[in-house]
């Protein structure tokens, strides 16, 4: 008998993501839960069952007997529902910002509101495999990270530990996604007139991603220059990372050191020297697919990483953190 | 009577862009020259007159009295028509590559292939002329510039020049164009289904456009990290640029450098801090539009520029040119 | 000295498109009128004078002499304001569905609102010119057409006049169109993510534009078949429509109907038999394109017709009817 | 053990939708067989196995015992590969044209060439498993349907069957496609800037597909007519297909057509009345979406049909039929 999960937020692009995904996987039983905030659904073909869609409660959830439970919502509606769902009994992947950022200073910098679950915000676990797998099994609530941090992490991350970034020199993270990661509320910012043939920066070195990466890589915010950017397509991040090398002698080596690093991961695929992904590479997959060009009579390196940001950067996370939790096969249900 | 100008490669984008502009300028009258490379045209209206279209001889340039010819045509192509036509009496507006890099051995380096026109290549004005316009009047060879390092030195110089950057740190160009500045040739790289709901990089380090940053802005390779990049578009540059700040106390502290270079200029609009353009501010006009972002207490700081690459970064500057080569207003023709 | 004109909604699109036209027309000075339902601004840069904006009361239409306004507002707001501003002493161009039809009937069905402005209704004039000139230089409102409208009308009524079309088979318009003709205020179905990679038909046989086919072309309801649909493109309208023809030997024969009615129009243009006009080849233009295929066996014909929304769908006839009602050259600012 | 298959022009469009198909299908193990007019491929990952590629002969086909090859080539190269394949023992699915039209003279009109290998165009079995599912398992060589007959037969024929369909006024079918259809061969037509922002017509009542929906709808020419156009999108086909109700009272009407017609199929999804679908609905499934719009009052009728022609309308179909020539269920491989 499979195990029943629960999805908050299934009309949202993750969430949408999510349901697809975890209707194929092998070993669980998804739910689609109906939150006041979800907008409506769109046409339902006479000769097809559709999905089962039940509330959005903390009684359902321990009704349905809800294994897990996915929030893919907003901060604030997370931050109400994670602690009435855990105390229900389910654990919870959490998709938003709510639980990230460890304390509840850094939240309210970062996300301009007051943190109203303080408790789990300190139990939460951040949900990044590659890098915190131990924590995540025995994890009640799973911040899921979001989805700039992923890329820039998986690529940054590797180098620094093996010493091979001058940090004195700074690193550039320029970052570029599809408008999905803006949610499907509709905004003048996304309508697909303002968004077609164009293609803007915003929340320059301010962007609430930023202290994921400080607290994943250890880099001082000061050593990071952050832009987000909006390409016209429906989803995928590509980040082009800007660093100085210390001690590399050519691409082949920082190529090693990711190939050595990621040995025993089944979702980050390296480039040889002065190939990188672009977004066709990972699109629907969970891979993140990394880069590298080196010039080493300056000591300039690029590295390209590649992810989608519905899949590895949100809902692909998400079910490799439940496969985790549950004790499944990290890889199950999410090969393309 | 007004002055008889030639566009050769007239059904490229950058050609067709240039025919366009010129058709609806007071004092010039283009006229087309086919050129044995020309794909074929379109569809021809009944009831409608095409243009005029003549050869693309020299014979032609002298007996149409051709004051200016405007090659929009390959490097190899324009190596070796504007010998031609400069005997021939007229002056030439180059928009390849051929003339801009004043030496032989830099050609080589960077394009591959030998220089044929020596005497011309030492000739050439660099056109420019928010930084060389003395000399582009008297100029009988006019190298226009490449789309990417005319957004890339209008942001950069200024703040050299000012020594308000630490070029200790290196500077970053991490830049973005639409797929027109690849030409209108097909091959599979611009295919529509391997660049929509994609986004690329190449030429990462090694793009032929970076000697024309280091010549005009007076950067050392090793201070500048170039990365082009493939939007999904048709057209439109943009270009983020990272740098450290140089006793910079303030963004107003750039913004009033770049008002005060560029207080005479009629294409540069420099943004509020904090602001920054996007590609829709500079659709279809011969706007460079520039806008910073600085965080003061690490001195972090980004310069988004913008520009149209068919316009500023081709036939608008081109235009621009000829003007100034004629002795007409620097504007005529390029109002929006 | 230049006559001065009005325009409400010039955020919008067609608002935003007509600004620019009149931009460059050489007769007229265009004011901006900020309307209190209109979306705030983008950014302004420093170093340039943004246009004028005025209030849009009936007292400044007075005190500030406009000639005319155009209103590119929802036919509710065209509704009460048309009627002021004309008895404040301008004329009026309105680009919604407000003045249309003719009666408080078909507004009624159509719109599905009461009609608020009879006796105008009564007196306006349909602003397309190429049927209806005579009426319109001296028209105090003139109603614009509706988008679609516009490439049916242009495309079918020569036929019909000249006994071409079969009309007991029925008439099919298959449009298309591109995004901002559904405006600029954001909703679902016009997000990017909703509307990228995708194309959808909507208000089939019961767009509201179809009363203005039927008046313009004395086609009944019943033989007239018409499906609006939405291309993840920003502007162009392109109609495919099917017919059967009556002694029709040829697409030849129906070409010279075309050239014979639009010999004296500078904005139809007429393709050669089997070659059809696509969106590229009308934007940002005012014109018209028409190509006819016909299977002179079946007596099957296809004519396709395209315009550019924005332009010959909206703001670009707009001026067109301006120039008429002020007495100027039809084509006067129109020129690509 | 798994049946291996073969697919040749895997580096295609439709050829690696199919190999990707293949990937997750239970029962089968693909083998990619490159053909000496295939491409190059893309960036291959360090740490990751590339699909296994072997050679494209008889000989290959033989030592490798593969049960069925997939063609998805061009229908030149399949009229040369299909014979020798069948005669070393596989079974063949060909995707292109070459073995459809049945008779030489049908290929030789729509086609422009001579047919090469009539024996096996004489013995083909067209596959659209939902009318002719009967022969399929039996058959040596399957005729995968073009993109837009598949369409067009599943929403047309089962109206004509039921007689619910006017003849006499013919029926209009309006087929909109991604560029995928056209191939991945880089050509001007399929070039990125010529796409985007475009929307263009071809092959307007001349189209190879054209003699598909007759044959299998029992449609005469001149009963038809059809117009082929290209969306700038990558994947779906949408066809809003007009015709005269007979003896309709509603739309419920012809929807209980469908459903009676389609009750048994898995890849046939009817609306509601008044609802119809869009690509987004299809988009990367084997469905088939269906929903109609009529006017009772005039017997107008509307049916808009949407696949995605790289599923449906090519690979997805194409496994379908391999999953009937082998006797597994005709949905294994297919679900979301």
């Amino acid at each position: 008998m499979s195990i029943r999960v629960g999805v908050v937020g299934f009309r949202g692009y993750s969430g949408a993501e999510l349901a697809r995904i975890l209707e194929r996987h092998p070993h669980v039983q998804p739910v689609l839960m109906e939150h006041r905030s979800d907008s409506g659904g769109g046409a339902q073909p006479l000769n097809w069952t559709g999905p089962h869609v039940i509330d959005c409660t903390p009684e359902v959830v321990q009704k349905e007997s809800l294994a897990v439970v996915f929030l893919a919502t907003p901060a604030e509606v997370s931050m109400e529902l994670a602690p009435a769902f855990l105390d229900a009994g389910a654990r919870v992947v959490d998709l938003s910002g709510a639980f990230r950022l460890g304390t509840a200073e850094a939240y309210k910098r970062w996300y301009g509101a007051e943190h109203t679950s303080l408790k789990w915000l300190a139990d939460a676990v951040y949900g990044l495999p590659e890098f915190c797998r131990q924590r995540i099994p025995t994890a009640r609530l799973v911040a899921n990270p979001g989805c700039y941090p992923t890329a820039a992490n998986l690529a940054i991350r590797p180098l620094l530990e093996a010493g091979a970034i001058d940090r004195t020199a700074g690193i550039v993270c320029d970052a570029k996604s599809g408008v999905s990661g803006a949610g499907r509320k509709p905004t003048l910012k996304t309508s697909f007139c303002e968004v077609t043939d164009n293609f803007s920066a915003y929340a320059i070195l301010n962007h609430r991603h930023v202290p994921e990466v400080l607290m994943t890589s250890g880099l001082e915010e000061h050593e990071f220059s952050f832009t987000a950017q909006l390409i016209p397509i429906d989803r995928g991040i590509l980040e082009t990372i800007y660093f100085r090398g210390k001690q590399v002698r050519s691409a082949e080596d920082l190529i090693s050191i990711y190939l050595e690093r990621y040995k025993a991961e089944a979702f980050l695929r390296i480039y040889p020297a002065g190939q990188v992904p672009d977004l066709h590479a990972v699109a629907r997959t969970n891979f993140c697919d990394i880069g590298v060009v080196y010039d080493a009579a300056s000591g300039r390196g690029v590295v390209v990483a590649a992810i989608d940001n519905l899949t590895k950067g949100a809902a692909g996370m998400a079910v490799q953190n439940m496969n985790l939790m549950l004790g499944f096969a990290e890889t199950e249900g999410l090969s393309q």
